[in-house]
């Protein structure tokens, strides 16, 4: 499977032409013959002789970027300057910042902002402690807390390797949602000092998002940390991830006409992810889900399950089937994978029930080629951007927490996840329903709105 | 001592009265006579009968506040609509915000700020921790710690109640250093617990500014932190005033001719400010002070001193004085009150030595009443904004932070605070100086990037 080229692989090169001759167009062509994309050029001084020109081109990896400057380097006459990375230019001192709302500009500021007019302020709230929520960030903050443990792809990577990923979480909470949310990057992987480290850091917040922990100890610090707190605690990588598999699935069940509690789904991972998306498909009505791990297939006779194991065990698979998902798949109606690459082939899902639902979430590389599974399957979705049906939790997070924290939840159960979900499938209509549109754009101007209104009335439908 | 009226008492009624006639100047005319200042008064709908005034007063206290609500309300045919406060109004929903530096427009600004673009800033930084100070928010972040324990005069009010003062911190590092600060209230007022929370946190900051965490455990907290973390901790309760009352008695020496290394000092308060104030003067060649606590002068035979009090004891007072604080300052040259309320009265102060100085710290009843202080000292000082000299924190913190963060600076020692509070008392220069004038203004423009300056330099004598 080739990548096409991609910003998030953009390069600037700053280089030098002659003014005459062919040598600008020259350059557009070794780009674009190399395999590369010229998304901008810049003339950025101009000369009788020279012509200086900022030449931006996406690529599909890192060495493909290079070779791009290599192919540059070798139009005639031409003298490569800086070459930039675009993605890093952005990252550059960080991507996000703290703005007062209020300008400071005399002392009369200064006295209502800080001493001694906070005092009353102050004390208004601690004669009442609700006031918190009128008075203070704690009305729009969510901490975005990680321990660097499953960033991403990349692993174990640590807290500061992490901070870039939640930084851009935090812009997108803000972009999406108007949240202010601050990255918490921790330096500890054990799970009690977790839970004291944000149960102690959670006055300061309405909300609580966890962030790229790793399985088994992400199910612990979340069951402890919501048994602590009185705000809700949400794991994007379980909860965010579910509530758009499911909207997804809503919608795929929609065109192929098969209802969630008649269709066998066999699930390829049980990690994190894995094990949301089970728990929230059996709380929408699926009634036969099949769960395998690198093991195969999960069951109950199966030796020394982990807790987390053996309750999906319990859930699953009634029909006690011990083989491979490869197995699993013959006869199913529905694959959703959150694994690893290459699990599956065409083949396999040509196994499948008619009108049978692909979702194969490892990214970048998904368990089964999303152009081999078209050929079989009636609905195929990715984690990846560049195939339709994007699987992308930023679906789900910004709009759960706005309406959270607009109904002062204290807390988030499955009634709010699952109305989160409707209102994702709901955004798309049934004029404008198919095959390569089950799940709508992160840019869609509804969908964040329609999930906080959902989430909202969730809140208010729990606390009657 | 009464107070003036002031813009953090400020209220803002909106009312109506007919559009003829006196009525008009009848409101200004009556808040006046009862003690208030009418600071805006803007008509905001105009009719042949009524107007509707929005009219803003600044009174003393939250009383007079309500008293010049009745005076207006008394004015012939005035009715009176909705009353606010202009500083509640300032903190409803908080004062700060997290804002993204990039506009996400569309799936390529996605790609970069986020996934997948993101994974290769964060494989950068995997590869080179050094790196976050780059491509992270690291660069510029200082948190913001407080237990709430002792907040402003206010006591231990807890987190909640704490955190409107820290956004207000928050707003000041922006505003004078360009820093982005977050609040962190602790939900924990145990060492043990603050310790192992702030140094988990430790990895998204450049730095850790406690606040308001009362004593003696802000002591330990801040030690065991810097032996903990490789960025600087400062406590600007302790370190912040110290700097600024060194900055203050360096110039008011100037004026009085005398040298810090021939002054006897006398220090009443002997918690976080004052011992944190004496051991920066001894730094800077102080030789002769007495610290009193409310049980009088410390002295070595007194029984049960605490660690800290037995080390000022130590440090102190080595002619053994045994009495009071009054007894203690006949003779001395200087007075620094860091304590409560009238310890000291206008006779005390004509007992000291000609050309003395008081710096009556206490907020907002300094320890003696600085007008009669004024009659016998040559220089006097106080914590208040209505009198000259004011000692504000504000002139320090943000310019240190600025400095230790631009010099990469993993930790912060004595001498970057002595070069602090001499930069801060060369801002006034010899033509400026007189005993009204012994320290700026916070809004000074060249104080913060003096010290930031000064601050930078320092930390690059000391890794020589």
């Amino acid at each position: 499977m080739t990548s096409a080229p991609s910003v998030s692989y953009s390069i600037t090169v700053r280089l030098e032409v002659p003014a005459g001759g062919r040598a600008v167009s020259e350059l557009t062509a070794a780009v674009e013959h190399a395999g590369g994309t010229v998304t901008a050029l810049d003339v950025t001084a101009s000369g009788h002789e020279r012509l200086r020109i900022d030449v931006t081109c996406a690529a599909t990896d890192t060495a493909h970027a290079d070779r791009l400057v290599e192919v540059l380097r070798q139009v005639p006459d031409v003298i490569i300057h800086k070459v930039s990375d675009r993605t890093f230019l952005m990252h550059l001192g960080g991507k996000i910042e703290m703005q007062a709302k209020h300008p400071i500009r005399n002392r009369d500021d200064l006295s209502m902002i800080y001493t001694p007019g906070v005092a009353r302020v102050s004390l208004a709230i601690a004669a009442n402690p609700d006031d918190a929520r009128r008075l203070t960030i704690k009305r729009n903050s969510v901490a975005v807390v990680t321990d660097g443990s499953a960033v991403l792809g990349l692993g174990n990577i640590g807290p500061q390797a992490a901070l870039p990923v939640m930084e851009g979480k935090a812009a997108l909470f803000k972009r999406f949602a108007g949240i202010d949310a601050w990255p918490i990057c921790l330096d500890t992987q054990d799970v009690d000092t977790i839970v004291e480290v944000v149960r102690s850091i959670a006055p300061g917040f309405a909300g609580i998002n966890l962030e790229d922990i790793s399985a088994p100890r992400c199910f612990e610090v979340e069951r402890r940390l919501r048994d602590l707190l009185d705000i809700p605690v949400f794991h994007d990588d379980q909860h965010g991830t579910a509530i758009v598999v499911l909207a997804a699935l809503t919608n795929a069940l929609r065109i192929v006409g098969k209802d969630i509690g008649h269709v066998q789904i066999v699930m390829s991972g049980a990690g994190a992810a894995g094990s949301a998306i089970l728990r929230l498909m059996l709380a929408a009505g699926a009634k036969d889900v099949l769960v395998a791990d690198v093991d195969g297939v999960i069951h109950p006779e199966r030796q020394g399950l982990s807790p987390e194991l053996a309750w999906i065990a319990e859930q699953t698979n009634h029909a006690h089937y011990t083989g491979d998902v490869r197995g699993a798949v013959a006869g199913a109606d529905v694959f959703i994978g959150v694994s690893a690459p290459n699990v599956l082939t065409g083949a396999d899902i040509a196994t499948m029930n008619p009108g049978s639902i692909v979702f194969a979430l490892a990214n970048p590389e998904p368990e089964v080629d999303p152009a081999e599974a078209r050929e079989h399957a009636s609905v195929v979705a990715t984690g990846r951007s560049d195939y339709p049906n994007q699987i992308n939790n930023v679906l789900a997070f910004p709009g759960v927490f706005r309406g959270l924290l607009d109904a002062h939840s204290h807390h988030v159960d499955d009634s709010m996840l699952l109305a989160a979900a409707q209102a994702i499938a709901d955004v798309v209509s049934e004029g404008e329903l198919n095959a390569n549109y089950v799940i709508p754009s992160v840019f869609h101007p509804d969908v964040h709105n329609a999930v906080a209104a959902a989430v909202r009335e969730a809140v208010s439908a729990a606390s009657d």
